[in-house]
């Protein structure tokens, strides 16, 4: 039995949006775990939802349901998507959320259209509660994914596009994709992207500020100064020493930067 | 038994308050399921709280203890109710959040007095930790209400007035009652108040703006363009398709709507 | 087999931290039962993280592992400490977090070493994930706290400085420690400090304003009026009756507190 659900919204914790579609899953599995991984998402932000559901999916128990509703397009014909891959249940609006999963895993993936499985009134508005959360539910309970709806190729789900780093011979050039609460800004240069640079003088441009070499934990640098960092992503970071960096230097998601080898 | 307790608090999640009422449940029924309906109810606005509890309680499983502390008579001789309605339990304090639910079910209520189910101390000031969640505990253990104190006839409890939208001929005059986080303007005025106007030219009137008909869902107009629409809480709702309402209108709870049918 | 597990951090509800450790205990202890005490500790506040662990730990069931994480010094050499104390577990950096526990109570204590219950990749900016999750889910199986390292005696552990008012004569000088949701403002100045001048006519003092004696409840005063009252922490707490004391008075956490008695 998959007992675990997580949910990834940009519903807030200011309404009741939250609380009501725990009530349903509640009411058709009593023993469902629901975890919230997030409902603070910017409304509508699809792209940030999807690296949020990327970065976090894999540290929950396997055959975990993971329901990401970052939904613009709620009520109208766009599809929902219920996809296994990685030993995880992932259900999601089709509209870019799941991009880095199915880039990463070997999918099997439907269109939801069993409404049995739905609340029996669906509203045009929140389909968090009328269908994600019920349809969760069942999947909880062990429901197979045949049984919601019709197979439909990964290839042809909606993907994000342009969101990795371009690499021009000894630079890679990434952005910031995500701030945390702390200010650090998170790139989408992967410790990956810079394992061909190990042990050789790199710089990292920010606007017009440059940060020599990669720090390896906060301390390294004075209090209130900036540093590099791999950070618990995997990701190339860049921080302020207790302080924040998104702040103190003006810098939003979206902002470029460069990582260059040093000659 | 009744194994499941919501929350309905002003409480905020600054705080230690709701997870020190969660650690009293839990200390009384450690395997009682509790659901966190919201906790950022504006400080003190009941009539907020008694809408917020109307429209999620029933997404629950049968049984639920809905506990909801808004609570500005805390410490004074103000009563505490426990209810019984629809098959859900209900806890509160006898200050009108429980409006909705007595003027639309056949209600069993009791004032508390039986303090061997409070907390041991009881403070003048929190009694969310000290005697709701001590009580809501045991009634998830199956506790009888009759229990817990005197019954009372729902006719003396406390209730909001003026909260339901007018009718004058083929106009109806209500307010905007919540704002949700993604500032869509929730009216008190409801589909079955508009069922009479069913398949006629409609225009909402709000400040001095006008909307010309109910649109099905957000992406019948532009992104950027007003909306009327019925939400999932089966009232007539005014958004901004991919925008905010209220911020970008500049209208507040307590605005007047008024929806006319057009000669 | 002790299974609740309470969380405190300054790590936000914007971001995916939280659930992410609450994926990670899930995965190594399905039955553990987590619950938030509050994630909104100011970045990096020590101080009030150790004042709202105080608070809040006794009303949880006796074998809950309380877990905080307020982490400046993450992916230094500053130790992590277990601790067993008053039938608790407290999982913390060893950065003062503990002040009160360690102070108030009989304790047994370990520095964690023993890596084999951490995650196996272990980042240098997250070992609330990597190390806290896992260690407070193998602590919530059973596991003997001997086993996670080597005892250390508590007097070694660091702990806060100066926390606590100053007794002089007829008079305590205390500060606002805490200040809620409602702009209460609670102060270090204990209902037990004042025991000796129980009956006897007190004045308060803050900034240039004075408040006579202490209030039983908030509605003894008029909407709107400051009054000072023993809150639900057993502590000194100056309020607005339906108001906020800390934005009407412009007060701020630091601020002096006096208590004098009135000769």
């Amino acid at each position: 039995m998959n007992s675990f659900i997580s949910l990834l919204t940009d519903f807030g914790l200011c309404d009741e949006y939250v609380g009501v579609m725990k009530g349903v899953i509640a009411s058709i599995n009593p023993h469902a775990n629901v975890i919230d991984i997030c409902h603070e998402i910017d409304p509508q932000n699809i792209i940030q939802a999807a690296y949020m559901l990327w970065f976090s999916h894999a540290y929950f128990p396997r055959q975990t349901v993971h329901v990401s509703v970052v939904d613009p397009g709620v009520g109208t014909d766009r599809h929902i998507i219920a996809l296994k891959a990685n030993n995880y249940f992932f259900l999601a609006p089709d509209n870019g959320i799941l991009t880095h999963i199915i880039n990463n895993y070997e999918c099997l993936s439907v269109r939801l259209t069993a409404s049995q499985y739905y609340l029996s009134q669906v509203s045009s508005t929140f389909h968090g509660r009328d269908i994600f959360a019920p349809v969760a539910a069942h999947l909880s309970t062990g429901l197979n994914l045949n049984q919601l709806g019709e197979t439909i190729p990964a290839s042809q789900l909606v993907k994000l596009l342009d969101i990795y780093p371009k690499k021009k011979n000894d630079q890679f050039v990434g952005k910031v994709i995500m701030i945390d609460r702390f200010g650090n800004l998170i790139t989408n240069i992967s410790q990956k992207d810079l394992n061909q640079f190990i042990d050789r003088p790199l710089t990292i441009w920010m606007n017009n500020i440059s940060i020599q070499g990669i720090s390896n934990n906060y301390m390294q640098v004075r209090k209130g100064e900036l540093l590099a960092i791999i950070g618990s992503k995997g990701l190339l970071e860049i921080s302020i020493n207790c302080g924040n960096a998104s702040l103190e230097l003006g810098v939003e998601i979206g902002c470029h930067i460069l990582v260059e080898l040093m000659v």
